[in-house]
This record gives structure tokens, sequence and C-alpha cells, in this order.
């Protein structure tokens, strides 16, 4: 007899009471999964309860999938995240999932994962970060419990102004920035600003996640081709697109960076078409044996540039912060429209301006770069060794990835395949495109940033071993 | 004659090196604010440029309101901020504002503020929160490097369905959870997942901002009457809605606390019409002399409701993190839905699973609920002896915030404005109204959290120094 009580002195209903009791036992494995649970008569005598309440507390159960009805037989405990657990049965309920529960993030299946988005965690600035965080929550007194700016906290952004000039030539006042959790938050406040424009431009192949998240917020896209110049300047202004969203620094994911002119280019069509260009700049730190060329934004002479920056790749993806300035009209915009905004936490505001104000910033940035130039460096050379005139690497002046134009007449998705079954991944450049067309020779596409020196050479010989034999007869 | 130099070797156009040096130094006060600067000629020919540079330069000066143009006069340095700037003179351009950039929060004006919002400073529990981010950090190992899973940590998930089990009878698993960074987050989450869902009703009065956000995203907004026990479940049946926004453990703003029965009617109209009922428990952990009332997501057996808590009562506003519940329906929904997360940092996460786990959060709320308790007495007894019979006090069963009915034929408006001369800030209820309609006693609502317990005395005394007067005659 399993061991349940109903009690009148609880807040909750006697189902409840029993489903909550019924599931704890469950989980806690008091009741272990596959064991077969009393009938719904003999608990309604057990209990001195009704049906109702049984049959309510089962009906709670069987839709989450602690238990499992098997016709002709009764109801058995189950484990609702077990692998081998079929989907609850389908009870005709709202609660019933079509199929089983997602488990969480999946575990990493690769040895070796060549992710573009990953960066090196030996580089997080540990000890001067944990003391930022210490000494901002000493001095933070009466402000720790106020919501504050919601635009983000003024002092900061005074700061971030300062570096973006100084770093990137965004010629920018604290006013203009706005500090959020990420480009999805970006996009979801110029989703609002852009209220009116109905046609945006996007590189082809781009950054699908935030070419689908405006395509979420009901804007027609446009692809427009890359070139090794970037975006292509001509095609651009042959489309009817009146905002166009690039990464000129380093184009996400062939790689290339947009030349001077291009850029001049690129500024007289949006002046010309009153238009808005989104320069995403997430990795533009990161530059590599060539003369930086400024942001666009710092061109821009007529409030056309909205720009993107991150701390995802120079700091961590973990602190979930970016921020992006916006051309004077659009701050007037937003000024206008109300609760837009929930960005990250004060408290990492305030330690990120001190980690900034106290030289840490530029201090870490140098580092990064010597490391992750070094690191590209020794890929480059790893990749010319041992895949050698197999591939052709481009998009390597700049970031935290590679792309590699693959010698033979198999497809990017074959080379992905061959590539897992070594345990590396890597990944396909088809994926990128909004209308894929079908290239000459597969493209692949690499991150460094998260991969050891070790694991990168491991990796590139694995790469070597499963792509062999597919290469173009000479 | 200016410091300013122009050089081939810079990365910057001439205009731009030229804006930049003297942006500079008027920011450095290197050029003093209402200096005269030089003409276009005499620039032309220290620098040997040409007219187009210098006039680029002063062109983005003047729109940035680093310059103002006195007719006949010539250009003057300026701050670009200072309160007795004039606007910068309207040259045309797209980076013009038609007035002076917004400056940052205002300084609040008030001696003492009952912000409803605001939570006590004092509680914050800055010694073990700072050693979990300690240990947090110290144990991130290669996990810091990584974006991690958009929905929210998923270990941080499974303790936190635990908690809402045990505090608030919430029913869910960690799969229908989604970390977010605050209402207007989840609120963003939730206009996607309600696509086909044209009509939502709101509290009338509600709290203004959400209600505000939907009406953005298009949705079609219903008000629905607040009576003593939360929104009229009658009136609501009577509507369109396809989906509800509530406060039913402390209505905001009038206090009101929705009882067992009008809950389980409101379930039942939410079944019936395949509505969704949006659960706002902001402030639900905070109950005084009043036996808890669980969650209406915990009686819910048909994954109707939708449940939303914030870390901002309890725990600090400063660290921008709440959570949502979601049916089992709609994270199906989601599912399918990509790109719509930018949560909080994955570091507080990991350090908030900590804090719940090592049981500080549950001592931190018991402390809370003592504190706040105390501190709710207090106040309620200062306005009684201050306001006497003057005054109706109701909403006072639970959270930080309290409504009064003032006994005079004055408005609302002239009620905080009296206050407000003599330092004291209240809040007008009139404001969360979406039509509002002249009620026979105006009615003002007040928090507790934020203010000292001498501050609240002080407060309420200048409250009846302002409002004497103004009592309705016997």
């Amino acid at each position: 007899m399993l061991n349940l009580h109903l009690t009148d002195r609880s807040a909750l209903p006697a189902y409840m009471q029993l489903y909550t009791q019924m599931r704890d036992q469950i989980r806690s494995g008091g009741i272990p999964y596959g064991m077969r649970l009393p009938s719904v008569r003999s608990l309604m005598q057990q209990l001195g309860t009704s049906k109702t309440t049984v049959e309510s507390a089962y009906h709670m159960l069987l839709t989450e999938g602690y238990a499992v009805s098997r016709p002709k037989s009764g109801i058995y405990a189950a484990n609702p995240f077990g692998a081998s657990q079929p989907a609850p049965p389908s009870a005709g309920t709202d609660r019933t999932l079509s199929g089983p529960l997602p488990k969480g993030p999946a575990e990493e299946a690769h040895r070796i994962d060549f992710r573009p988005s990953a960066v090196d965690a030996q580089l997080f600035p540990m000890r001067s970060w944990r003391k930022m965080l210490h000494d901002t929550l000493d001095r933070s007194g009466e402000k720790i419990n106020k919501y504050g700016d919601p635009q983000g906290e003024y002092a900061f952004r005074t700061v971030l102004a300062d570096y973006l000039r100084n770093s990137r030539c965004v010629v920018c006042v604290p006013e203009q920035i706005v500090v959020g959790t990420g480009i999805h938050y970006s996009v979801g406040i110029l989703a609002k600003l852009f209220a009116g424009i109905g046609r945006i431009a996007f590189e082809e192949p781009g950054f699908a996640p935030v070419r689908e998240h405006f395509n979420q917020y009901g804007f027609r896209i446009e692809p427009v081709p890359v070139t090794e110049k970037g975006i292509s300047v001509e095609a651009l202004e042959q489309s009817c697109a009146e905002a166009v969203y690039i990464t000129p620094s380093h184009q996400f994911p062939t790689g290339s960076v947009m030349p001077y002119p291009e850029r001049e280019r690129l500024l007289r069509w949006a002046q010309t078409k009153n238009a808005y260009i989104i320069e995403d700049d997430y990795d533009g730190e990161f530059r590599y044996s060539v003369k930086p060329i400024p942001s666009l934004q710092g061109l821009d002479r007529d409030g056309r540039v909205i720009y993107i920056g991150t701390f995802s790749k120079v700091f961590t993806p973990a602190l979930r912060m970016n921020y992006m300035v916006l051309p004077l009209t659009l701050v007037e915009k937003m000024n206008n429209v109300n609760y837009l905004f929930d960005g990250p936490s004060r408290i990492d505001q305030w330690a990120m301006q001190s980690f900034i104000e106290q030289g840490h910033w530029y201090r870490h940035i140098r580092r990064m770069r010597k490391t992750y130039g070094k690191k590209h460096h020794r890929f480059i050379g790893l990749i010319r060794d041992y895949l050698g005139e197999h591939v052709r690497i481009t998009g390597h002046s700049a970031g935290l990835h590679i792309q590699l134009t693959v010698d033979t007449n198999r497809t990017s998705g074959i080379l992905v395949e061959r590539a897992a079954a070594e345990g590396v991944k890597v990944y396909d450049l088809q994926e990128m495109w909004m209308k894929p067309v079908p290239s000459e020779r597969p493209q692949i596409y690499l991150g460094f940033g998260g991969v050891s020196e070790q694991q990168m050479e491991e990796g590139i010989v694995l790469l070597k071993k499963a792509w062999e034999g597919l290469w173009e007869e000479a």
C-alpha cells in the first residue's frame, strides 16, 4: 500500500495533494519506474476519497508522463524524461504533447567541436572579474534595491561610448546606447523602431538567426549576394530594401571584409534611399595582419547606421551582454515607445564599468588579440600542412572563424557527416543560406576560438582522415 | 590656434579626424564651452585641407550639439547636455533631434518616495550572494565560454521547479520554465506564442506597462473591472477575450486577493473558452495574517495557466531575473519557434541555483517576510494613527503596497500634488486605468518596501500635513 495521505488542513485541494504526493514519490524513487499503480477503486477506498479526486490526480500524472496507461493492464509509474519512455498516452487533453519533452541541452557528442561561437575558456579574466563583482557589490549601497535605467546604466554607457570611439571609431554619446542581453534583444527593439519599414536586405549567405528573427516580426527578407568584398552593394541598390543587416568587419559566415570604397558606396545608398544599415560588429575586435577598417558607423554622417556590438566574443557569452548604438532619429523614436526593455543585471553593468574604467578591459582585449592571433596562425598552418592544396582558406583576416572551400565533387553535407564520423564537428555553410544554391565546390566553416591548440591539431588530423579519398582527382 | 592635425596614416578619413579631435577637446575642456570656433576658411588654411572636410566636421559637431551656430556671428563650442543649452540648430538632417537629448535617469526630487516597486536595500543578502558568485565562478570551468541553454540553465530550472512546487503550489517540470530578464521579456515570448489570439482581457485598473506592451504587439485589449475579489469573472465571461492577464495573489494596484471560488470559476472559463490565463505572481511570497492561497497554476488541470514570477521583489530588481512557467502545449509551440531568447547571465543563474540549493533562498524569504510583515504592520498603524478615519485602507493582506481611499471631494491628482509639495511621492491609482472613470472618492497607492520605518513615519506625518484641510466635512 502506498504512503499517501489527504488532509483538510492543506491549502491544496485533494486531487492536487494526491497528485503531488504520487509525483514526488515517483521522482524520488519511492515509487519505482515501472511499478503498477493502485486502481482508482482501491485508492478511493484506501484514502476515503471520491472517484473524481483519484481520476483527476491520475489524469495529471498521465498527461505529464509520470505514469503510462497499458490497455487491459493498468497504470504504471514512469520516468517522464526516460529515453526508452513511450510518449504519454494521448488523453485528448491540452496537456498532452505529441512527443516526449525535450531533455535540456543535449550532451556534446563530438570530441572536437570547431564551433564558431565558442571562445577560449582559459582566457576568461576570472580573478579581475571576481574582484570587480566583489567591489561593485560593496559599493552598491542603496542602488541595489532599484530598477535603474532600462536603457542601461548611464555611467556604464558613458564608459562604453568612450571605448567604442577609441577602439572602433564609433561616434556616439551615451544617450544613443542601449545595453541589452544579446542580438535577439536588440532585434526586438529594432523591430518596433522599424515600424513602417517593410523589406530588410540580408547577406546571402548570412547569419540565419537574425534573419529568421526579423522574419518572425513580419519583415520581408531580401537576400543579397555576398562577394569577396562583403555584401554586393550593386545588388543591394537594385533591391527594394529599406534597411540592410550586415557584418562588414568579418562577414558571417564567409569571413570577407568590406573595403573602404564599398563602405562609402553603401552609405550613399542608405542616404539616398533614407534606408537604415544595421552593422553587426560581432567580432570586430579581432583582426590579424590587416590594417583595421573603422566601423561603418564612424563613417556615417547622416544617421543611417545602427551599430551592434557584444561582450560575447571578447569577454564571455555566459554574461549575455551586448549593446546597440542608435542614430539620433531612432533615439528620439525610442523615447516615445515605452516598455521595450528588460536588459541585463545592473550589478553586471556596474562591474563591467569598473572593469573598463580600471583598464582591465583594454589589457584583456590585447591579451585576447594576441592569443587568438597565435591560435589563428597555428590553425591556418595546420590546415595548410595537413589538408594542403585540397582546400582553399578564405575569410581569415579577422575574427574567430574561417571558411574552407574543399576540392571535391561531394556535397558539404557529406563532408560534415564524414567529419562527424571521426568525432569532429564542422559547420556547413549551406545552412546560412536563405535559398541555398549549389556551389561549384562545397564550403565549410570552422571556428578556432573554443578549441585548444592541441585539440586543433587533433581535429585537423582527423579531418584529413575523414576527407581523404573524397578529393577531386587532379 | 587650435591644436588640430590631419594625417594620411589614420584609418579615419580627414573629416572624421577633425570631428573627433574637436569633439574630444570640447568634451575635455581643451576647447571651453562658449568659445568661438575658427571659420571654415581659416581651418582650411591652417590644416591645408578642403572646404568639404571642414564643413563635414562642423556639420557633425553642430548636429550633435557640440557646437551651436549663431547667425551673423559664427560657430561656438557648446555642452550638448548643458541645461541652459539651446537645442542644436536644425540643419535639416536626420541627426537633428527636435529637442535636447534626455539626460539619463532624473535625480529623485522627493524626500520620501512610497514607490511600489522598490524593495528594502538593507535586506539584500550581500554576503551570501557574494559568496555564491565567488564559488560559482570558481567552479564554472569550461562552461564559462559557451552560450548555454537559451531557455535558462537546466539545473537552475530544476531547482526553481522544486521551489515553485513547495512554496507556491506551482506544478511544473523544468522543461516548462523559461528564465528571463523581466516581465517584458516574458511578454515578448508570449506575444509570439499567442499568434492567432486577438483579444486579451486586463484588470481595470491593472498593471499598465504589461497592458501597453501587449497593445504594442498588436493585441486588442479588453478592460475588465476589478472588484474586492480580483478581476470580475462574471464580466470576463461576457467578454470576447481569448486570454487574460491577472495578478490574483495581490491585485496591482488595488491589492485585492482573488478567493478560491473565483479562481475555480476563472479556470472553468478558460477551459470552456480554450483561453489562456497569465498569472503574474509578482509578490505572492509576501502574505500577512491570511491563509495562503495556492497559485492558480497549481489548480489548473487543463494547461490553461501561464505562471510568471520574479526575483525583483524577494531578491533585488537590480538582478533583472524572472521566470515563466508555460503549459505543455505552449512548450511544444515554443520548441517550434526559434530565436526568442536572450535571457539573463548564466553566471547569475548558476549563483542563484546555489543560493537556492544551499538553503539561503528559503532563509532569505523567511527573513524578508518577517521584516516586511513588521514594516507592513507599522505602516498600517501609522496611517491609522495620523490619517485616522479620513482614509480607508484596502489591499493590505499581502505584498508591498496598499491602497488608500481618501475621504475628500478633491481629485487624486490634487492629493498627489499636495503630497509632492511636502516632498512625498505617492501614486495615483487613476494612472493604472485604461479608461479612467471618476470614482466617488480618490484613490492612492503607496509602497512600503523601499522606505525605512523612520522614513515611513516622516512620510505619513507629511501626508497628514499635505492633506489636512482637504478632508470632506463630516
